[in-house]
């Protein structure tokens, strides 16, 4: 018999941005319960946060390693069936180890590690214990992120040319690291972000998306990483020149100096046919273009969308849905697969979709390829294929 | 110490909208379980809808009375706290009537009563039973929403002087209740919906959405309702002419045969020094208006907006929110109001933004006034204060 | 064998908005020369914009009824062959008789006249003397309007089931006229502007708009006019219910006190398959709503609008157009006639679309019929048709 | 006294689109005539486009250089004032120099020239000549743009860190040159559009358009053109890199095989305290965003912008200009200027606000550098100084 999933969290403490918006991501569809957690570095922070979560005492743990070890030792009905980790990017690896080594499903927030190492062991692990990994680059979670590349794979947009593909954001357009912004001290600091800020935290997510929207490789690039506000360590901002395999071409840009934006994820791509383009601010709508043809403005909840895109909304065209509910379909899928595998049956086709621990590694890989044809002030060859792909 | 609380449904049932808009809306932020329901009249359907949504299936009733009764014999530490009230519009009387005399908080969907007579008896029934009683008109729980009150509040926009606020949605413009569109088949029968179908369905938002900024009363109306669909018995469309006391004007429009509109809820007011223009199909931007002085665009998530409206954000700017989350925060404010009276302590005053019994009657009788100049073709005067108020 | 058109203006003085609008409309396309005027009441005034224009002094005169008396003496081949009549209101009337009378065609400024006796007296005389009689109401010059006009002929929205239209400006949300604003003066002046100030100067644009593009003629209407501004003397602000002759319901309304608009005139349509949108300050786009079905973007300057668009349309796509070419269009259009009629010839069928004296006279009837209504505050039979129609 | 200036065209002939835009642009302001020109290297087409023209037979030329010999031979008070060059890239060059030599002021289409040799002699000879010459980069006559420069030059942005300039269309994503496409054909030929197609043609104009606006120079660039449709010859999409003097970081791309853009030229410049927005097909409105602040929409024809916005507009807030008068800002002031220069007198200094010949010079350096920089895969300092600056 079918039944609510349990799971533990691995960060996520008092002020901790993303450890909600796991929570309530996990919390929407009614079919996963928070039953376990160590929420800080700080055993009393973390003991606050399970009580503010209404958690059962005795599973708020002092320390991840203590929690694998506790969990397991839980009867099969008690203990989590997997561990979101969303700690700062420098420890993503050693938690994410501990648990799969532990027998765990794991859902990771991103970007998966600092080092290609890393993340290439994580893929081996993910691999030897037979463990379902998941990545929350969120933003492939919106219904109309999954219409793009449905379109983009039914040939609707004929022979992809182009992509633009845009992160403007402008929150560290000054030094908020030394002005108390928790967010902005790990994020800007080389030995918890690594090698990268702008392009590891956000660059990313572009990555991913435009990789997950047209299925291209990136075969070559040239990017131009820049450290805008004096003092800071790592890149605020930079650009990367894109060709992909097969002749298009790409420009990916990420900033975190860019004034006034707020948060912009933009993707437009061209076609021989048609062009999309797609903002996350306004994530409802993707826009439908073609030479002197009407633009088409397509919407979320319509019936002439990809079945896949109906699966991954829950209120009818005209009410809204956002940047949570995007998160919640990651968690939903991941959360649906995992309920599978442990009822023995096969998941639906459209619950498979979310981001793998080899999403991640390309992610890394990405990020160094970056940063080398920066210093380099050269095109990189930068085709790969992480392990188990 | 603090708990979480626990609430039961009536109606909600498989295929219902509403029902699970209701219950995400309350999982969001963990603060509340479903424990118990009727989610039916179909006793089989019930027990279904209840296993799927892992409930114990002692708890699932087959008609509001036993729950009522069976849940009031639960001891305290076990029994619900308030019971969500999901069903079709004509019997949210009897079933508000039945909690509320068996001692229970309610949360009702809109709008509240079919008739004057039963939504002036609820009011008389609160006031007397002591239960706290909230309408989710949701459209005020949008953050934009209640920055935009604050700003009227403060005098930003100087003296009100007119309100057009529109509705306009489409998904009417055929006969759908007969073609087996459930959705439909209630909202268009006088025997359900009662005397209107788009001015009470829909009407009623915006009627409330604009008292609920500007907190103006109306003082006349002259209303034109229309059936468009031929064969149809209730009002598809209508328009609202408003002279609000203290001189302002207004329009008010709703309309379900608009052909291409989704749910386009959009508020316009103009004052003597600035307007404000906030839709619901982009909720996350408030425009504010000048006279020769730059346009401003308010987003949501922002320091420099009123605190309520960050109260009342669960994500940072740029970070889209939408209805779920507007739905939310009705139900978080009416749960945190209904924790705080079971622990004898004092709401966050934020807390207590949501919309009353007496909200729900000022709504019925609006429909009535509205039917009532559309019949005689003839202004009338429709100054009204709903008991208790 | 083709010569340029020669005309002369009677207003349009230094400071005068819409004269300096008629005179660069008429140049765009080389088709015609300003030769001759009478700018002001003023001689010296009239006599300096004159020379401002460099015109020839002979032709510069005191009075209108001069004007009219030489220029019909001058030989054929020199003498104008149209008047553009600019100034305000009041002296519409007996500017163009005096014209008319004279044997010349004429292009006049909206509204018509102040009264209905004046405006049927036109039609009379336009009839009589036979001269081609040209109204500005430019917003039907516009290639999207006009492709609208188009879509709806051709059955493309089904049938029209509702109209809104809305005029929002806020100039006058202050006392304007007494703060030495010419144009705020003259257009709340009861003597100059006639029973109307809102409703006569822009609500005729909405009404003549909503008019052209559907071909609908209103049967009864009830208004609601205001006087929000302490101390004004006509209306600057109004609504209107219309029901249209077949069954269509309409809202129209007009404001000049909605703070923060500048002129923001905006129709939508709904029909039985499909609704249009179209706002003049973004009007080269026109949006096409479906029910569940893409919303469309039409763009001007596209092969796929109907060939009267492209007739209508100076520039490629994506090189924007905007009021000017509008306005143009209708001089263009009125220029190409006359000269058809001076050389006997058929003018082109697309040139003969633009608002005649009957429009304006249906304006008019506009004007008084919602004058009344309002101060009636009931329902009127605004059943009409003009002489000569 | 001040007269109406006379000017030619060579170029324009039918059929051609940018002909016809320089004559309106000419015409708008009702200050100069076209009285001369050779309108096609087919002396019947250039002769039947005079007529079309209503220009005296007698001074529609064969050539060119018939056309600057004979104009000089008239009498002052005769022959043309200035020139307009609208002919092909290729001929720029020859023709410009041919009127230079002849002592005629010069008004030239863009890209100046086709080798930078040309570029830096028409510089000398502009020079040596002491007459005046004007490029059209039109998209600097827009309102907005100027009050843009002005913003960025008040500081109002802080320090410029990064521009984000792109040009895209969508035309030539098919072999249009091989389909009858005129203006396809010969962009896309090397002997007559020179090295470069999209940069050329429509890079330059961003190209300027960053330049104008923030006044910054490059210091380095590093390009990747592109042929992405088969059997072209030259570049039809390309991406440049650019590091500004001061250390600001730009990306700037044009394409013209964006299937579904039209002519959507954008720019975006973020300072330390401010950025804006500002894009060629919504040209009324320019955003400016902060970080942490409401976002300002500033709207063309307001009092709040720069006086020179205001010199640079024609109708009031609300009552759209658009290409047209942007293209007849750039004429207005060459011709104002011309004006002062015949009379000896001081142009108002806003009217000398239009893009030079060194300006058009440096545009051709840019399409060298990003050639060579292309073929080269490298970065590229690009420090240059034209002759005369």
């Amino acid at each position: 018999m079918k039944r609510k999933l349990r799971y533990g969290m691995v960060g996520g403490g008092p002020g901790a941005f993303i450890g909600a918006v796991h929570r309530m991501a996990a919390a929407l569809d009614g079919e996963m319960d928070l039953v376990a957690g160590v929420f800080s570095s700080n055993p009393d922070k973390s003991r606050g946060q399970g009580e503010t979560l209404f958690l059962n005492p005795d599973r708020v743990y002092d320390s991840y390693q203590e929690m694998a070890e506790r969990e397991s030792a839980l009867p099969e009905g008690d203990r989590i069936d997997f561990v979101s980790v969303v700690t700062p990017n420098h420890l993503h690896f050693e938690v994410a180890r501990c648990f799969i080594e532990a027998g765990f499903h794991v859902i990771c927030d991103k970007p998966l590690t600092n080092t290609l190492d890393e993340a290439e062991s994580l893929c081996r692990l993910v691999d030897e214990h037979n463990v379902i990994f998941v990545l929350t680059h969120n933003y492939t979670g919106y219904p109309m992120v999954k219409h793009a590349r449905e379109m983009v794979r039914a040939g609707e947009l004929g022979t992809i040319r182009k992509i633009v593909v845009e992160y403007p954001q402008g929150w560290l357009a000054t030094m908020q690291e030394v002005e108390g912004n928790k967010q902005a001290e790990w994020r800007t600091d080389p030995r918890r972000a690594g090698l990268s800020s702008a392009l590891a935290d956000i660059g990313t997510h572009a990555e991913n998306l435009a990789g997950y929207i047209t299925g291209l490789r990136m075969q070559e690039l040239l990017a131009d990483l820049a450290i805008m506000v004096e003092g800071r360590q790592l890149d605020d901002d930079g650009a990367v020149l894109i060709h992909y395999e097969g002749g298009a071409r790409g420009i990916l840009y990420a900033s975190q100096i860019s004034v006034g934006e707020e948060n912009n994820l933009r993707i437009r791509i061209y076609g021989t046919e048609a062009s999309l383009d797609w903002s996350q601010e306004h994530p409802n709508w993707l826009y439908h273009r073609f030479h002197e043809r009407p633009t088409k403005i397509l919407k979320r909840g319509n019936p002439y969308l990809h079945p896949i895109a109906g699966h991954s909304t829950r209120f009818p065209w005209g009410h809204p849905e956002a940047f949570l509910e995007a998160f919640a379909n990651i968690y939903r899928n991941a959360g649906r697969t995992i309920s599978a595998r442990i009822s023995g049956s096969d998941p639906h086709p459209y619950d498979l979709d979310f981001p793998t621990v080899q999403d991640g590694t390309r992610g890394v890989h990405f990020v160094e390829s970056v940063v080398e044809s920066s210093m380099r002030r050269e095109w990189l060859d930068v085709r790969y294929q992480p392990p188990g792909e």
